[in-house]
């Protein structure tokens, strides 16, 4: 009985993120702000591919970053250190993002910059989580699940909701896939398996190996989805 | 207003879990079991750990995996062929386990076999997911988060309640450390910060360092916390 009740409140609760996000994902294509969501599990290198992405993005673009953790301020610290703006948001606790944590930060950038702020592509790290997160979406225009080499090959239909809802599985790490029992293809056939038309990249974020295609991808997924501006 | 909704029915599900782990805890003991609940990360070696832990325990002791997981029976299938016996349970979107699947899990094992089950140690492998487990007690005796050596040192401030609830941690992987950028010593200081008795071990399940170790440890807390049988 407990359980129902929580399922009820969940979809409840699920409803009124779904209303934010179109809210949100409005907003952000009116004022020309590309946003992806980052998903994957603690240490696949979210950051460690922002990291490497702000420096290439930001020589063209304004790039803003929205950090999601449960607690600390470690990984916008890093993202400063990168050059990057960054925006803490501190969950205390709740496993993942919600679209209303993300709106109360877009509104508290408008107050500070007295205005839309323009940024060309707004990237969100959720919180290191490959369960709770894919439900909940925050209004991105595209949703990027990161699977990392160290991981496993067999964690698409083990986790199949994050899987099921990307747009693009990065598999990142790759420079230590000599040192892992991981086949790049059996990972590409599962993904494909849960999801026909995700695209599939290759990264290392240490080597810089894909990240070319990589800020192509994001810049022609931008210009397709909200035109050349 | 709908978070304080989803806290209160949140809080009043973490009473009902503690009982039903008290119940279980007090069953286990008095039956000779001691529970152990692994928490960690997907992909930080779970399943290796037991692969290779069985063996040697199974030499002389009687074991039970009981297998959490969202979708799939992957990983019992790996226990099986590593010649171990495991129970397969499937939250079907639920990002951890609770007190009340175990208890349903125990009395379907109890009904199968007509009686108490008499394993000196079974092991409970959660949901990949180093956030919301932490929070749910399973009568267990010991609780071991697994930090593989990938994932990053930095972990134990990110993801604490994980970290702070350990009764030991178990730094995997430790076979790959010349490839990453992971200081053991760093790792442990942030885990005892959080946490100052908390044991930490160091294991690579591909090479077996570390092995003897860990199953010293398994038999002597055993032992200190059911006496010798």
């Amino acid at each position: 009985m407990t359980e129902l009740r929580q399922v009820r409140v969940q979809e409840q609760l699920l409803k009124v993120n779904d209303f934010l996000a179109r809210q949100l994902k409005d907003s952000w294509t009116a004022q020309g702000s590309f946003v992806i969501n980052l998903l994957s599990s603690p240490g696949s290198g979210k950051t460690s591919l922002l990291e490497a992405t702000l420096p290439r993005l930001q020589a063209v673009h304004q790039v803003l970053v929205l950090e999601g953790d449960i607690e600390t301020d470690l990984d916008a610290r890093r993202i400063r250190g990168a050059g990057g703006q960054a925006l803490q948001l501190t969950t205390g606790g709740t496993c993942h993002l919600e679209a209303h944590m993300l709106q109360q930060a877009w509104e508290l950038l408008l107050k500070e910059r007295g205005g839309p702020p323009a940024f060309d592509f707004v990237f969100i790290e959720n919180i290191g989580n490959l369960v709770c997160p894919a439900s909940y979406d925050l209004g991105e225009h595209l949703r990027v699940v990161l699977l990392s080499v160290p991981e496993g090959e067999d964690k698409p239909p083990k986790y199949p909701k994050a899987f099921h809802s990307a747009d693009v599985v990065l598999i990142t790490k790759v420079d230590v896939l000599p040192h892992f029992d991981f086949r790049v293809e059996e990972a590409t056939r599962l993904a494909r398996e849960l999801n026909p038309r995700v695209e599939v990249l290759q990264l290392s974020a240490r080597t810089g190996q894909g990240l070319d295609a990589w800020i192509d991808q994001l810049v022609s997924r931008r210009e397709a989805t909200l035109g050349r501006r």
